[in-house]
């Protein structure tokens, strides 16, 4: 069968679940890289940092002092980019000029004490402890927000300011681009099938395998038909959920360990912690917390920008921002090497 | 008049031009920076270098040698994304699957044989050679091709892998995701109010003043009303064209002007080379050539990432990816600080 194949010639996917296109240009990874690297992290922490803003005990911008905490921790973000009390503002009646005012709250969400640690390095117990964290968020500020979203900035690169393993969570009375996005995939799926877009996609990918990174009982991650990013992953549940709270008991325990794995896999591929953004999508909450939206599967998402090395990324920058995302390697090839790396951490093999 | 304004307060504005919502957070530029800080580029480079595959006379990856050119110089990607011959291929009939064969071309557009300068430091007369250039291509590519995009990379930062001053041509045979959205918007503007929708936004915005940046008799450069990055630029004419080569003489130059007088405001505002990424828009080309268009309205973006100084870039990040971005000043006060500097060359200034 000579037949061309799709994957090694320039062509583009259809991202189902935002619904928009990428290009994928398959033959381009022999581009040699003369740009701009990044500085890979310091692996050396301390347990346990006295300038940390983070660690237990430690003073905050606020002037808080953090509890003696053992566990996870969460406060609320001195720097919130969304407030809960918002006056009565003017609007705009210019058509051209289009704006409305938004209501939300954004909190820090630790992962650890450990100053030293990371979501991949830490045992299946202390990650299940973050899950259940990410979930009590969602139903706490899901009473009062139509969108809750529970994310990670990890790396210097990505932005993070601070090394010690925390997270984010920005909840808002307002359903954002992305959310909306899928929102209305999801539901035209449903309308035309009847089920979910994203149980049909799990199990088309589990059928094939070629795209799958890791998978479990309850859990699968793949590298998405239409990622974009080099090492993108989708996690879904092999079964109807709509949100992180409706889980079971073994579907958490079951999502902690496969985040262990898939994060282990990360580090393992270039040998550097890997950086990353994530973040959950499950089905919107406030007002809409118990219409029926059979369409909405949860799913997580994580973007991470490396590309050839622990030092240069992909940019998304010129075509990217003026025309359309590009990619090199296709989701298959990544998907390959992820899944075909050890899950032992590199540290502990090394040592 | 104590009524809160919007401008203090986080919200949401709608990008008319792609049909989205940018989430705004005035009060945000109170959050201290402890994160990641960027290289300023080096400021010292010779007018020619030995080893840089573009200067006139050096030998390029592909073996080719570069003429001694003295003006501009267009030459094809060495690697590029699209080719102008894809087999016939397989498509993969699964709905979940979807994918499109594509084809194109990209170039390399060098602005000036002199390695040592960049747009915002050639005169008005050797930019207005660079418009020459970028409208020849589009007439060129646009005979084959519906997406003729122009941009350019510039800085380290924004993945540009060489500091010659340079941009690229990327042209294909579909209309990519972003000019899709522009085409559906400034549709839809047009069938309601019989007008170009950018048109009208450029006279709103000339009425009120807020949001311009620069102007002249033919263009005007806003920070638009919509803006994501923390400086970004739109470029437009003040009538009706559809695509650069539809520019009169006059047009051209004073399009040099605008583009020189904006590109020092830039350089001038951290006193630092500024990193974007710009590129231009304008009605589909190839099949549509001919085909009427008189929502489309010619534009350029600039979308350039730093946000508090030479070393600090805001970071799309997280919330940005997960849901929408984020922007902490308004595009009030970003237009007012570019408004008020000079234009004069800050290197120019200090001797
Ligand atoms: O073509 P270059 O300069 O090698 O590559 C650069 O610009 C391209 C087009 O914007 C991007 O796809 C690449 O990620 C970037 O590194
Ligand atoms: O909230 P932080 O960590 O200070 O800020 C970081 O994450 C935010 C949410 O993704 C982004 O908006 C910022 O650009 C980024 O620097």
């Amino acid at each position: 069968h000579t037949r061309p194949k799709l994957a090694d010639w320039p062509h583009r996917r259809f991202d189902l679940l935002q619904g928009r296109w990428v290009l994928v240009s398959p033959h381009r990874t022999r581009r040699p890289w003369l740009g701009q690297t990044e500085k890979p992290p310091a692996e050396e922490r301390p347990a346990y940092d006295p300038h940390c803003y983070l660690c237990p005990g430690n003073r905050r911008a606020s002037g808080a002092v953090n509890p003696p905490y053992t566990g996870t921790f969460v406060f609320p973000n001195d720097f919130a980019a969304l407030l809960p009390d918002a006056p009565g503002l003017e609007e705009s009646a210019d058509p051209l000029l289009r704006a409305m005012p938004v209501r939300g709250e954004c909190r820090v969400l630790c992962f650890s004490p450990r100053h030293d640690l990371t979501l991949a390095e830490m045992t299946v117990e202390e990650i299940a402890r973050v899950v259940d964290m990410w979930s009590d968020q969602i139903t706490d500020l899901g009473t009062r927000y139509r969108w809750v979203q529970v994310f990670e900035n990890k790396g210097a690169i990505m932005g993070c300011s601070n090394p010690h393993p925390h997270g984010q969570v920005w909840a808002g009375d307002f359903l954002p681009r992305e959310a909306a996005a899928e929102d209305e995939q999801q539901g035209r799926w449903y309308e035309t099938h009847g089920r979910p877009l994203l149980l049909d996609y799990a199990r088309r990918e589990l059928d094939s395998g070629e795209r799958v990174v890791a998978v479990n009982a309850h859990w699968v991650g793949v590298v998405p038909w239409w990622a974009v990013w080099p090492f993108e992953v989708l996690l879904m549940p092999l079964r109807p959920v709509q949100r992180l709270p409706d889980l079971t008991d073994e579907e958490r325990r079951a999502l902690a360990e496969i985040l262990q794995d898939l994060l282990i896999r990360y580090d393992n591929l270039f040998e550097v912690s890997f950086p990353y953004s994530m973040g959950w999508h499950g089905a919107p909450t406030g007002p809409d917390q118990d219409r029926p939206q059979p369409h909405w599967q949860l799913h997580a998402h994580f973007y991470p920008p490396l590309l050839r090395s622990a030092t240069v990324k992909k940019f998304m920058v010129g075509y990217e921002m003026l025309a359309e995302p590009q990619r090199d390697l296709t989701p298959e090839q990544a998907a390959e090497r992820l899944r075909s790396l050890p899950t032992v951490y590199y540290k502990r093999r090394q040592q």
